[in-house]
């Protein structure tokens, strides 16, 4: 906790949204002795049950939890968490079969409740006394020219205006300060925002009447349908938070066409039969729950000046299908600190270095992201993919610090940047499934010489889009 | 112009937009019977002088061109054209050699002034009685659930608001309508505007006082220097329209430091002293031309039910470097005049049958243009790019219907949508560079063999990539 930034005391930093990021941040940067002001649209959730519409429990891995070391909270967190060790796979006939996320035992994701994190980062961050986090706050937009953010009370619709030394957003997917970017029209904004066809719901699997699992918990169930999905993920109290990935519109069963109890239940007794027999409560779920969109926000510069700077979903809202937008968020925290350590003379030189570091790997997560989206649809549907899954398992339970997948580079490896798991992770992918088809390595084989030959032709492949200008 | 669609009699179409786009689809549109209305926010271009702040000359190629046959002007429109056989490019010492843009001889670009073809295809639109065209009327919005548009008249200020059964916005890349879907929020539309670190800037190469061309007429001009680069394309007048790609902030010289007539006098002294040496002009050019974005735009969908469309740059628009920005709006009228030919029963079915073909190749010719910026910038830095060149040249002379380049791919072969030229142009190159790199082909082999290498090796790449997913 050493504080060596130039710019340390005296500097007000207001950050904008007390969500996992920001709430991290503003621990972070408490335990550096910054003078941090919080302000956070919702009610203390620590006061108050709300959901918010967003997803009720996260992927928590390593990447998350190098951040939770950081700030001296890998014990009390872990208490918080469920090992899932692989996807547990369910068919049309309700047979089951476990594929683990790693073949080293001791990789694995957990499931984690946002809440329970958020309230221990609230807490956390709040013991320091140079931090102050303020509730009922909703951020409407930022002048960002004059470092100044206007608030609107939620109580009594007051609004109000706060300056600071800089302010960053850590204010999610709708960020007031990116749109004051956008609308701001100051500065060339490269901004995207890309939807998927398909939408999401939360259901739930409830405990049962003596409070256990009614399906194994230490895994995510997937149920693959190759044009749509739904995936369950265990709570601490026994229930599983279920979510549907659907189509809007396409598909003889879609969000838009699934209008009446009976259609639900027909579309889950066919595609999702021993689901539905755990789900007493679908019909209630499915109605009471809003059907929420699936989207992908990129955008640059994230900062202004020395001014302001996006950090999190403001900067960088991904599809939730590698469970990794939380942990991509604490992650920022962590690369953001790291700048902070070099000692730099100005917050513009903090954050332009922030961003030339980091913007590429939340890029790179990005697309991944939705890679895995087509990915986990499909999961049974391709032999071949099933015999590539096959042979990496078998590569890292024999080479333990010699071969990680794509999903253990970017789950299991934190140590390397998201934009380097997913070109090497690409190029193994091309490498296996391409040898595969061409025989020229099987599952059967020696797995030294399938090592040797997917080292070999996955360095091929990556020097031959070298040579050809493609990175 | 045989008029078979359903859809034709009394349906009035109203089109947002003069341009270039605007006024080819009106034409084509007031050739098949429909009741065509445009509205233009600009004065009149054949009745006052205006620029607009857009660049005054463009490349017309082969798509442009098959659009000018489809409405019976391909004749007028090649006296407007000044053909120019490849790049002609300019070392520091002020050394020319000039890069054909093809093997075969009758494949070539045109500059042709975008006042003067804009000019043309307003006057064949209106020569139709059921195609009226309001100048000095800018939509402000539209009203994409009732089918309206918000306009202001210049002159008086009055704003009104306009009927039809359906709109096509053909408005640039600021387009309204785009803007109103985006702000309305009444449907998930994807949308992304991303900006190069450079900006650009128009100057010109005045005629001789005897009203001939200062350099070689023919040509495109390049001046590349890796980072930055210069350009300069023929006018009829003798003059040619030059402009300056430069980054607005990196480097030792950028539109943000070039801020006295020294500096850009010296900067040019120093980087293009033959180009310097014929444009006495440069410093008024320089400080009284504006210094523009270069930008991307994507978004989808492009059309509400069958209400409003976005064509032309408001749907896609896309950076100079390729020079197909018109040559796609124009095609998309050739697109859309397909989907017109096909007879289907309503507004909705049309436009989402147009977007579904189309919008793959406009999201393809957006990247390629990318791509050309940094090839183009760096066109002589790379001797192995240089000998790829040569060799494909070396094929597209010798083999006349069984090779083109992925320029030609492009540029030339109008039968081939932007994303199979894409996809195929990308193998070739990455074959040519590996074969190359790996000594496997040299530019002195039998260029039958190496054109039996290049297909083998590209249709490798192609079957790779399937393999893996990539596509």
């Amino acid at each position: 906790m050493a504080n060596n930034n130039k710019l340390n005391n005296q500097q007000n930093i207001l950050i904008i949204g007390a969500g996992l990021c920001g709430s991290l941040l503003a621990l972070r940067l408490g335990q550096r002795g910054f003078h941090v002001t919080v302000y956070e649209m919702r009610p203390d959730l620590r006061k108050t049950d709300i959901s918010a519409g967003r997803s009720i429990n996260l992927a928590f891995s390593n990447r998350g939890n190098k951040a939770m070391k950081l700030v001296g909270l890998e014990d009390k967190v872990k208490e918080l968490c469920i090992p899932m060790n692989g996807r547990m796979i369910h068919d049309k006939e309700g047979n089951t079969f476990m594929s683990n996320y790693s073949g080293r035992d001791y990789e694995y994701i957990n499931s984690i409740s946002r809440g329970e994190l958020n309230s221990l980062l609230l807490t956390e961050a709040e013991k320091h006394e140079n931090v102050t986090i303020h509730f009922n706050k909703k951020c409407k937009s930022v002048d960002f020219e004059n470092t100044t953010a206007l608030f609107q009370d939620y109580n009594t619709k007051d609004e109000f205006v706060e300056d600071a030394d800089c302010i960053i957003a850590t204010d999610g997917a709708g960020s007031a300060l990116r749109k004051s970017y956008y609308l701001g029209k100051k500065f060339l904004f490269s901004f995207s925002q890309e939807y998927l066809n398909h939408g999401y719901k939360e259901l739930s699997i409830l405990p049962t009447e003596t409070g256990n699992y009614k399906t194994y918990k230490n895994a995510l169930h997937i149920w693959p349908r190759s044009s749509f999905m739904l995936i369950a993920l265990p709570n601490l109290d026994g229930s599983f938070t279920v979510t549907l990935f659907l189509s809007y519109a396409e598909g003889e069963y879609n969000f838009n066409n699934l209008t009446t109890p009976e259609l639900v239940i027909e579309f889950f007794q066919k595609e999702f039969p021993d689901a539905l027999a755990i789900m007493p409560n679908l019909v209630d779920d499915f109605f009471e729950n809003p059907t929420a969109a699936l989207g992908t926000v990129k955008c640059s510069p994230w900062h202004y000046k020395g001014n302001t700077l996006l950090m999190g979903d403001s900067a960088h809202a991904i599809v939730p299908f590698y469970g990794q937008g939380m942990n991509a968020s604490f992650e920022d925290v962590v690369e953001f600190d790291k700048v902070l350590d070099q000692n730099l003379d100005s917050w513009e030189a903090i954050f332009e270095t922030y961003e030339k570091n980091r913007k590429k790997d939340t890029d790179a997560i990005a697309d991944l992201a939705i890679d895995n989206f087509h990915e986990m649809k499909g999961h049974v549907a391709n032999p071949i993919f099933q015999e590539k899954r096959k042979i990496e398992m078998a590569l890292e339970k024999e080479f333990q610090n010699k071969y990680s997948s794509k999903y253990s580079l970017v789950t299991f490896n934190e140590n390397i940047g998201y934009r380097q798991a997913m070109l090497q992770g690409r190029a193994q992918d091309k490498a296996i499934l391409n040898m595969l088809t061409d025989k020229v390595i099987s599952s059967e084989d020696n797995l030294k010489d399938i090592l040797d030959k997917v080292n070999a032709e996955t360095e091929a492949i990556l020097e031959d889009d070298r040579i050809a200008g493609l990175y």
